[in-house]
């Protein structure tokens, strides 16, 4: 069954660059499964809250890692959950016109803890493959311990919006008139940089081949 | 005058992971400034809304692009700015001890609309350069019909928290205990991938100095 196209409600529809809005769930999953980090915006006493954690999306729910302990996100509760990668920097003629080429989602719903232990179980999966792809198989599942000091938050992905820029400066009529000044984008890439063994093991412990598979096509 | 150490808040003392509170201004500064999007919490019709953002610091005030639209920031509102760097990713032998290396921000306030044209000037002027450095000289500063056209919001860096990972895997323990699993840290970089000039003007045109300058240092 595939889920319906992303038809904006009233509070979801883009009122900034209306142009940017796509409504393609594939570039909502897109987005969320590259981001590497989440913003979660809460309500708190009255005043936002933000912070960053780390998600992974099965399906159609997204999922985010909380703690039990006081003070986090414990579910049942009005969330924003929001990310974005940026693509590259827009270098334009006018200060006015300088922007960035990104990808944003931003999900908005109701926080609900999973208590499932099977869906747990598998949102955690995911939740480690979305740091670490291979991991998730390489390393040891939670303990019943482990599981109980985790708490699991989903967020349907029923009200979301996708913002997308693409392409070059958004002033290029300057050229016509005659401007020449030098204009255009700098497109940045995500890259692994090094890999570190623990210290706490024998530092010729081989590498895993899923850790170095990572590649290039990270975004942050 | 140097501002004072970051002094938590009962609201801004981190709750999670205390031993990863840094209470140094200079990286609240640091991190604010390496960043190339902010994301803004508000609280709209009693519910959070994330969206991401360019900002820029000067001394001790965080400056974020608005707009004078409809449904944008107008400024006179309690805002959560958070910033996020992530530098690298934590591969465990649990997964429960995966985690990220990061440095984040968090700044509380109340959003300020900036309406002295001097003070306005100088903002965008620092989010031209945190885009685009070098480019607030290059480019043609905004007319008055752009200036009206754009609102300068700023929240002071009186409430803010930084918190930082870093390090290895938490449970190098495992070692001794006799899992030999890889285990380590996947550092990351983002860096400049392409320089693309608008299609706008000949392809020959020389891209100056300060665009390539940028260098492999940027984070996303």
């Amino acid at each position: 069954m595939t889920a319906p196209p992303l038809s904006p409600t009233d509070r979801s529809r883009v009122r900034r660059h209306r142009d940017r809005q796509r409504s393609d769930r594939a570039e909502l999953h897109a987005v969320l499964d590259e981001a590497l980090v989440a913003h979660l915006g809460r309500v708190v006493d009255g005043e936002p809250v933000v912070l960053p954690t780390l998600h992974a999306r099965l399906g159609e729910t997204l999922y985010l890692h909380g703690s039990s302990g006081a003070g986090s996100l414990r579910g049942d509760e009005p969330v924003c959950v929001t990310v974005t990668l940026i693509d590259g920097l827009v270098y334009a003629r006018r200060w006015f016109t300088h922007s960035a080429n990104y990808r944003s989602a931003v999900v908005r719903g109701h926080a609900r803890r999973v208590t499932d232990p099977d869906e747990a179980l598998a949102a955690l999966r995911a939740l480690v493959a979305q740091v670490a792809p291979g991991q998730e198989d390489h390393a040891e599942a939670p303990s019943r311990k482990e599981m109980a000091a985790t708490s699991v938050i989903a967020v349907d992905l029923d009200e979301a919006s996708v913002k997308v820029r693409t392409g070059p400066p958004g002033d290029g009529d300057a050229v016509a008139a005659g401007d020449d000044r030098w204009a255009g984008v700098v497109r940045l890439e995500t890259r692994v940089a090094e890999i570190t063994t623990c210290p706490a093991l024998p530092a010729d412990t081989p590498v895993p081949a899923h850790v170095p598979r990572r590649g290039t096509t990270l975004r942050v």
